[in-house]
């Protein structure tokens, strides 16, 4: 099947905020997406875009049901390593169910991955669940490293009421 | 003893990197450290900035023996989550030894946390080694979730022949 991957527009937005839903309803947890639309406009398209993302495309003939021919995302961001410098991090890849087994998710991983070398990223960097066993294997069979096995990372977060008080304990300015 | 957190400017950029060159050495793996200030300048006080960093300064009468007067720095970077908007990630976080036990490493935490809330950010998020277990320790103590234990998040990174191979098998424009 025919498809085209693409940098996202802000007219791609009410996609992207479609199918990030469709992503969290597959693992169950669509009601723990806050952001709408709008606010995935304001945040990707603005002079300091907090995030950036490609789209895969099909062309008018092969269209869903609901008539959509935008079937896939995969949303990205540049981090930075203090010894290497300049990396880019994979924060989602999602394709829709009826246009799996096309190589629409690897083509959307190998174009954040060029996107990725054209900055001059050294590294490209994502998540996985370890019960995620498709993915996990499938990442591992292209060559990436897991480095919470080989070297012991783990991943903390703040948020809520600890980020809150972790901010407020900050000197004043 | 007395210190203030500010925003770096492109004059730190030796300071952060000689420091980053301190961190890494306590690590034993100050030879893996690729980046220079001049990188470090390029990278940081460019357009679209690909990381943030606040500096810890002390008053000329602590300098060290060395006369050095900025003694600790946190390096951040926005990411961004598809369920909760802006995020803010700490990548390094250091102090000078001999600046320990002072507050100072907790006051650029708090900093960033509070640049972070300032910025609309859902989350503070960071990576901490399993067998660091101060850091550990003092993290979870301020209230971060260990994601890696509760969730089964692992961490995986490309880089090398693996990303130039991921690169090259990306769809032709």
């Amino acid at each position: 099947m025919d498809f085209t991957i693409r940098a996202a527009t802000p007219e791609d937005c009410k996609d992207i905020s479609r199918m990030i839903i469709e992503l969290a309803d597959y693992e169950k947890m669509s009601d723990q997406v806050k952001i709408s639309h709008e606010v995935l406009k304001r945040d990707g398209f603005c002079q300091n875009p907090f995030y950036h993302c490609l789209i895969a495309e099909v062309p008018e003939e092969h269209k869903t049901k609901d008539g959509h021919v935008k079937v896939g995302y995969g949303l990205f961001f540049y981090t930075y390593s203090t010894w290497k410098g300049r990396c880019v991090y994979l924060e989602d890849l999602y394709v829709m169910p009826e246009f799996r087994g096309k190589g629409i998710g690897k083509a959307l991983m190998s174009s954040v991955a060029r996107v990725g070398k054209e900055q001059q990223c050294a590294r490209l960097q994502l998540s996985v669940l370890d019960w995620n066993t498709p993915s996990m294997d499938f990442y591992i069979a292209k060559g990436a490293q897991n480095l919470t096995k080989s070297e012991g990372w783990h991943f903390l977060r703040f948020d809520g009421e600890a980020l809150d008080k972790l901010a407020e304990e900050a000197p004043k300015k």
